[in-house]
């Protein structure tokens, strides 16, 4: 489950600048306060510069700037949350799955599986699908007709594509996703909604990750698009048509509205809503749970709702609010009525 | 994985007014601007007409008046979109699974399976369920005891019915939804909470789809209930006892509380929110992450929310939020001081 | 399907005073107004004490006040909800699963897996979990590399823990949940998304229950905890290396961001959403669809949002509330000139 490696090593792998003795084991990671004395820890916020004197770490990745006056041993790197990102998965305890096919699994005659892909307990492949070179497919996962999984990819237990999706290499998928269900179409006539036929896919790109239980829906006619890089959290929607620009990132709980287009290294925190068929510009960031009505033409950053209150006055301020059109009429009223009595009146500048 | 109709064919099945060549291939359907020289298209929204002159579509499906004036060929109908919506179940590259049972589904002795259901693999049936003909249950798909699934249904792979779900005829199920799970009751006994079985069902109409990740609970002592024709998209959660009328549907995360009651011909947008014990009248369409708190008694559209804002203005309005009520009380201050000393005064209406 | 039960056993079971026929059968549970004649009911809402005198049900649940000058069958207790909890998992019509492991499941041979456990269809156990005395796992579940399950354990069909995730006794899990997926945990380099490996766990306490298509993350780095006696409804978030106080309860549709603490006996009603690393004290009430930006430290009812309206007057406030900084720095300017030129002017206490 642990691994164990030279802090030699490490600092070798990280291209860090060791201080310190490069014969120490190091076992896991933890964080300044909780390390223990075989555990590489890492400062990257400046708000725990005052754990870092008492930590029990065996090392610490840090800047050059914070090496200064530290005497414990050190990994000196310019970037230190990025060495713990890449330090990280050498202490992975993520089982590694065997190559091979599972016996259980049931595999299509016209699958193309790579000799080094692995395929685990109760997989489904269907027709025409194609596995590529260090895939790992975890138990459940359901891989429909034509689906192509690019090399290196892993999806965990239990993860489901429709027919016709389409994804890159090295792409994570986490349990319970599902990739190219049927999007919400319907004509409505007389009252009566008329499903409409999903024929399009999805296309992901490389080095996507999708989060645990988020639903990727199929193109109505064109595909879905996920761009490279992008990293989608957990319980997040992503409708019919909707495409998604290079190395953006959403967090938990987000819901995008059919064809809405969204561009490249944006983010949308938590809970964020976005309307169909609206387009965001790069660079865009959306702070939590906010609602997205129409298009974002400049990069920034964006929001929506009101803060939180003690219940009992935010229940007055909700109130008030439904009375704020008439509050500002009778504000005009009363600027215009003490405009006329007063000195230098009616000067007001109404947004 | 594509079919080919003839364009004499596709106005037969559609009762269409064919204008064009009734021998031409039609192998696809997409956008007036996507659509390539053997593909059908379709012009419903007045906004797409400017793509018209241009489309290089093999026919496009237009009402009477959108013809006139197009030179192409065209199939002419009352209802564009509707038309579309039945022709994209001719192009639909959906794989059709084989009538029959899968060797490795587990099913129970005293299951009934129709000798025209087709059962993918890894799929459990239990004690007394009872599938009806025309049915598909996909692969990892589990049925509950004494389920029953009506003629038509198609349940994709990994949906998971607890035991005493009926759904009626052609219900459509995506996969992750989950139909009956144990919903939330618990009766609190000094700060402990205690767990309340819950005994009753869900009864689902004819025609209803269930989205991707859905889930849909069991009611605590009575049926949960949907109506006929409902349409609820992904990762939407109905909770214990709630009722939903015939045709309603509902967008992506809504989520609706114990025992609410919902009218027909509802439209809720994505992100909606209902507290429990409330009732929702017919005919009400409720606008994105709207928060419902109480009953809606008059048909019409209802909304809650702020309207989105660069975060810095926002931060203004909401730190401003709190003090509306301040503020409300000295405007009120303020119009009986400036009553008291300008002609006409205290006159103004406050709601 | 339905158990029966003499009235006076229940009335010894619940330590009930019975007043009536201890030899009447009770086959089920039913609301005061849909019992029928051999259904137990209950009062224990004040606003339903109308539907008592002609309610249909073979005996009645309920204090001694409300049993004065009823003339039915009672069973007269001090707690008729709690007395309703407890009676109700005797009606409860679901399947008792066979002690045992089903043929199909795949189970590591370093798996511990305790005689009166029951192991269903399809399930898969990887190397070095334990599954104590008691426990059911439903069918399709997967149980990861050293996680551990206490007895007394109900996972529903369909549940995925990942490894290295340690439960108590007695937890109830339902289908679609996924405990131990990886947080979204990620270093920027350049615009680009550096993934960081989550090698913590997931550590669950006793009398706990996780709802349907429920996420819990593993932590990056310790473990994410859930104290005893919590309660998560269907379709929550928990995001990696947040910690939840004992006997917490939250409403579906919570999503609670990263490193968050949250106390004990606190409520989060339906769709709240916290922000990452703060923290909420014990004894916090959180109503419906809040966001929560900030730590709480003093105990009570918190909230956000705006309260519906039909969409027409909802338009004009959200429109206003954009306005709102500039009439609050007019009104303070108008109390300025009105203060000037009225008698006992500028006394006004702005917030």
């Amino acid at each position: 489950m642990t691994a164990t490696i030279k802090l030699g090593e490490l600092a070798e792998f990280l291209g860090a600048t060791l201080r310190g003795s490069p014969e120490k084991d190091i076992t896991g990671l933890a964080t300044l306060q909780e390390a223990g004395p075989a555990q590489l820890s890492f400062l990257a916020n400046p708000q725990y510069r005052k754990y870092l004197v008492d930590s029990q770490a065996a090392a610490v990745l840090l800047k050059a700037a914070d090496a200064e006056g530290f005497t414990g041993d050190a990994l000196v790197v310019p970037d230190p949350y990025l060495a713990y990102a890449k330090a990280s998965h050498l202490f992975d305890p993520k089982p590694k799955a065997a190559v091979g096919i599972h016996p259980s699994a049931v595999i299509a005659d016209d699958a193309q599986v790579d000799p080094a892909a692995s395929i685990g307990a109760f997989v489904v492949i269907e027709s025409g699908a194609r596995i590529g070179a260090g895939v790992t497919l975890g138990a459940h996962c359901f891989i429909g007709a034509r689906c192509e999984i690019g090399a290196g990819g892993w999806l965990a237990p239990r993860v489901t594509l429709y027919h016709d999706v389409r994804i890159g290499e090295r792409v994570v998928i986490q349990s319970g996703a599902v990739i190219g269900g049927e999007g919400f179409g319907f004509a409505n006539s007389k009252g009566i909604w008329n499903k409409i036929a999903q024929v399009g896919g999805v296309l992901i790109g490389d080095d996507v990750e999708i989060g645990v239980n988020t639903a990727v829906d199929r193109g109505a006619l064109a595909d879905t698009v996920i761009g490279n890089g992008v990293k989608l959290d957990n319980q997040i929607q992503i409708a019919h048509n909707v495409q998604i620009g290079d190395h953006t990132a959403m967090a938990a709980c987000v819901g995008i509205s059919g064809s809405t287009k969204i561009g490249k290294h944006c983010m949308l925190a938590g809970g964020v809503g976005l309307v169909g068929h609206i387009d965001i510009c790069d660079n865009v960031f959306i702070t939590g749970m906010t609602m997205v009505t129409h298009s974002i033409t400049e990069p920034g950053a964006y929001s929506s709702g009101t803060a939180m209150q003690p219940a009992a006055e935010w229940r007055k301020s909700a109130a008030r609010l439904r009375q704020l059109d008439d509050m500002a009429r009778r504000l005009k009223q009363l600027e215009k009525r003490v405009g006329d009595v007063t000195p230098g009146g009616n000067a007001s500048s109404e947004g």
